[in-house]
């Protein structure tokens, strides 16, 4: 084990789209463990829409990420080394610990994975944060019923893939909006959506939406806010629900984000619009996992993994998500499995 | 009693700001009854800012007036004949026959309303739609919790009155947006408010109203939405509910209505915005109106009413709607009671 750990720290914040200078690479020496922590080598990190969000020095949900400080995540690692009772080398684990090749962690900073139920990497994407995002969302505040419409942004992206097929599974008539025909193809054919809207050919994106829902739309999952959304909400039916996770297209805005208002458009369809974060529902994870990884068991739920390999190359993997370059979840891997060496 | 019933129409669909243009007056003969039904003197027609919104030729959570065809909206009116059993000269009724000077009903049209219990104009304010509007769109959506901040804009009108006054029964703090000094003296002076901003003399109105809510925003009850809607949800808290009554400051807009997209905001606090109008509460209009009435007769509710004479007067006191100078709800009176002539 090289006694060397690689960080990839928060540089500079980003005006705008980030870009090389956002990040720095840092090294520095892997301190000898104390009782009860582990060596873990980084396997995979997640890379996330949301992350933009903390590279802000601005309140939000979750705390800014501080300015030379390793970039945080979900990521995976095996333990190289153990002073735990409860860990032992080889163990595979999930925790928050980032950008980073190796990190000791105290044992109650992550989670041990059971590697012969799933391929681990589910538990970056549709068992973890990523699938129980969907869930919650499209469950507790979209609320659909058999035979509504419910239309995703981002609908090929980590989140918007699951949306789309959890509603299939309640009986919903699935409409996906996404930014290539390749993707399109894969919403249709690969995941069984009855319909989807490529919003970078339409020429006028809310007529097409129409079409594509003749019945209105009774839920809109929102990942990407901005014009995409503003021609989704004038499609909405009376009593429709919008969870809205993400606004993609701000993310890397540098004016205030103007559209057209809302309000008269949820007073007319006594519409609801709840924007939320994962961690709400903190208290219902296990519910979640659980009920993904049955669907997952019974063949109801399919995922895509899109995986970059090279520590070096999480800022590129980073950047790629806000040019739509990628089909489900976005990982990074980082290193082998031991026994895979 | 005159044979003739005079009534005010809609000539033209406005463009905008509503004018004379809008209304004609036109006279008709008033038919026999037949069985069942009544023929009412009206006494009191209420003026709405929601009736804008009828007299535009576009979908919405209510019909389009009809060019040509009488102003429908909530009246009083007194039977001065009867061919019903259930209703007798002299009853006092209300229902939805606008703004006319006579109408046959038929009886199941009309709700007899009690004049000993409260003046009967309360039932077009506060015991009335106006009432349960506050009392529907606050409790059921805005969920105020004891200790809470509760802003509402519109505060010194007929629906925002109410709002802050049953937010204090509550327990909330409660700060009020209104736009004289006359009306912010009447709502810290008269209904108890906490502090209320005046968003006309405001030089920087977010600021001001994070100053008049040192503890954030839990609940915004909206009636305007505009620029002042915008500076309310810059002040929000995480969880903050925000039921979306009204947009007045768009009802006669002529252009989209534009202002900061929501998106971000709604994830970052975990926000919830939710419009309705009070039908959607039909079957709990029981509950609304005893609560109100206990409150009323607790004297923890007050009420202010603007009364207008005249049936002429009709379409100027509707155009003064929305130039804000009214405090209270505004009503208009069309005739006295027969024991009062």
């Amino acid at each position: 084990m090289n006694k060397t750990n690689r960080q990839i720290v928060l540089e500079k914040r980003p005006k705008g789209m980030p870009d090389e200078e956002t990040f720095r690479f840092k090294e520095q020496d892997i301190r000898e463990l104390k009782e009860g922590e582990v060596l873990l080598r980084t396997l995979y990190v997640s890379v996330d829409p949301y992350m933009r969000g903390r590279m802000q020095d601005a309140e939000s949900y979750i705390e800014p990420f501080q300015l030379d400080k390793v970039i945080e995540g979900g990521s995976i690692g095996e333990v190289v080394e153990s002073k735990s009772e409860n860990l032992q080398q080889g163990d595979i684990v999930i925790g928050m610990f980032g950008w980073q090749t190796s990190y000791v962690a105290k044992e109650k900073e992550v989670r041990k994975i059971d590697p012969s139920l799933a391929p681990i990497t589910t538990h970056l994407g549709i068992l973890g944060m990523t699938g129980l995002t969907a869930y919650f969302g499209l469950l507790d505040i979209g609320k659909p019923k058999e035979g509504e419409t419910v239309v995703v942004s981002g609908a090929a992206g980590a989140v918007g893939s699951v949306v789309g097929q959890i509603a299939k599974i309640k009986g919903a008539r699935v409409v996906g909006i996404a930014g290539s025909e390749d993707k399109i193809s894969f919403l249709k054919d690969e995941l069984g959506f009855d319909e989807a809207v490529n919003y970078k050919t339409a020429t006028n994106l809310k007529k097409e939406i129409g079409q594509a829902c003749p019945n209105g739309v009774d839920v809109y999952f929102d990942n990407v806010g901005g014009e995409v959304s503003d021609a989704v909400l004038a499609n909405l039916n009376r009593f429709a629900r919008v969870p809205v996770c993400g606004a993609i297209s701000a993310y890397n805005l540098e004016s205030v984000d103007v559209g057209p208002r809302v309000q008269t458009t949820l007073i007319k369809k006594s519409a609801l619009m709840q924007g939320f974060t994962v961690g709400n529902y903190s208290d219902r994870f296990q519910e979640g996992s659980m009920q993904l990884g049955k669907w997952l068991q019974e063949d109801k739920l399919k995922y895509q993994e899109t995986i970059r390999e090279g520590f070096e190359n999480i800022p590129n993997a980073f950047l790629d998500l806000f040019k739509g370059n990628n089909t489900g979840k976005l990982l990074v891997k980082v290193a082998d499995r031991q026994d895979e060496q």
